[in-house]
């Protein structure tokens, strides 16, 4: 070990042992052989949020779609789902999201009320001291968590705007589920999938990188990733993380990776299973030391222990998803 | 003040005024009618290096190259470069650029032997030890700054690689002009626009941030700036920043804002001329307290002061900025 930390230039398949009493493990992540993320636990639910921007993942939207057990369009990305689909008012019309929340100052008119004749629930949350980002993650936390919330929604279901208070019922609703509920690891894993949070304007791209690391601290039952035509992003946990990955998938679909401390210079205690593993290893953005361009060569899993959460991505080859799944 | 820090939300437009003796101004930046970054000195020069994504800023691309004086390829870049003019053998013709220089793995062959055919300079560097990017800039300070390069390859231009050792002979030039040079401040400017940095692989994306940084600290004599299809991407730095721009410009082809602690938390000490101005205010990725979807408001001028550099990017309307410029 040296005071410039190590680095050691692997193979390009490996065989991946961590040993528990060396490395501690609290987190589990699974990469998932549709290209999705999960924490692991086979009871958790998983929901996909829209953000308003190009859906640009093509018929990978559709999978994830599918895999997803409820869908949620925050403000204009309702517009972004209906022209997902061009001309094909047949196709348009199976996929109908749960809800569309948000100011309501992006979505369009006519995008509006096709969604409300087919009964979607359209939610006007007009806050400024939130982002839509957190109304909709607040409110797919009620929607799995308050059965109080699905009752409100029953008995309210003809007036205006679900009989929500307009500038902040949802936060209301998640904040009073919240107090009711002794600790947060007693809520149920739900995997979060987002779309169109990365890759447009430079501020919304860092701003959906801080919700990574809010939820974290907030509402650590999410475990979430985004998903852009050339990425998987997640976060990756201190207190030791392994990543499991289907060999093929890793193999085909699967291209470069990067560390990436975003929001703070830290310490990587150890990698296993990346092309190059760093030991006891400062990076920091600033400086400059960052570890991207990397790989993965552990044949199955990957092992990340690092001193404050980092940022991960994967490099994900899209033509190659779509027909592996 | 409190230990929150403050936030004042001013009006659509104020008039800034800047008092020395209370605000330090070490830094001015210019934000050119068309649309590029000039740290201010009036014989600066600007050379634009292309790196290896689509070329997707349209006809600004024209715009750029012909302010430019010197027109840089990073390996594959060149590739897009020819990509650009897609079918016009004409047009193609008319934009040759100054180098093209990497580990020239991603280069086609066609390419290659097109520009080669041209005159175009083609350098091949092998070092795993620095990216494209390292090279592309260290060769853009040599071209400038070091008369012994030039004769270099005025002498040696019949020979392969242009005598250039393979592996880092554009370092080794590069150090020993730095050698020489007393002091870097008696470098003169360069204002340096970079294209494709942003918006592909994640990790591609953090690596080129990375450079903002890297640059300020070893090449202080650039003024760097990344242009997206969406974004102006520049460094503030510490000791106080003024930045000056046109009231139409402003007007019509800018729109939103954020102060990125990118590289690492800090205090933003004070903001003039934003739409929410803040003083002394904590900001850091990992706790979210970040200042995006902000906006200027200052008519031609805002004021940054901050206790570490951090990134501004200014989103710009393309359509809007071609036509103005």
């Amino acid at each position: 070990m040296t005071e410039q930390g190590e680095v050691i230039e692997n193979p390009e398949i490996i065989e991946v042992n961590i040993d528990l009493k060396l490395s501690p493990c609290k987190n589990k992540i699974k990469l998932l052989s549709n290209g999705l993320i999960s924490n692991g636990d086979d009871h958790a639910t998983t929901a996909l949020l829209i953000l308003n921007q190009h859906i640009d993942i093509g018929q990978l939207f559709i999978k994830i779609w599918h895999n997803s057990s409820l869908r949620v369009c925050a403000d204009g990305a309702a517009n972004r789902l209906y022209d997902f689909f061009e001309d094909d008012e047949e196709e348009r019309l199976k996929y109908k999201p749960d809800y569309i929340i948000g100011d309501l100052d992006s979505i369009k008119d006519d995008v509006f009320k096709y969604y409300q004749s087919l009964g979607v629930v359209i939610i006007k949350q007009t806050t400024q001291y939130s982002t839509d980002f957190t109304k909709c993650v607040n409110l797919i936390s009620i929607h799995y968590n308050s059965p109080s919330f699905k009752q409100f929604l029953q008995d309210h279901k003809l007036e205006s705007n679900h009989g929500i208070e307009l500038e902040r019922g949802i936060h209301e609703f998640y904040n009073s589920m919240m107090n009711e509920i002794k600790s947060v690891t007693t809520i149920p894993s739900i995997n979060l999938v987002v779309i169109n949070g990365i890759g447009g304007r430079f501020d919304q791209t860092i701003h959906s990188i801080t919700q990574l690391y809010n939820l974290k601290q907030k509402d650590p039952y999410f475990q979430m990733s985004f998903i852009t035509n050339t990425d998987i992003i997640i976060l990756i946990s201190k207190n030791g993380t392994i990543l499991e990955f289907d060999p093929n998938f890793r193999k085909q679909c699967i291209g470069n990776c990067g560390l990436l401390p975003i929001g703070e210079p830290t310490i990587i205690i150890e990698t296993i299973g990346l092309k190059w593993d760093v030991k006891n290893w400062d990076t920091s953005i600033s400086t400059g030391k960052v570890s991207s361009n990397n790989r993965f060569v552990g044949g199955n899993k990957c092992y990340f222990h690092v001193e404050d959460d980092l940022v991960l991505n994967i490099e994900i080859f899209l033509d190659k998803v779509i027909e592996y799944i």
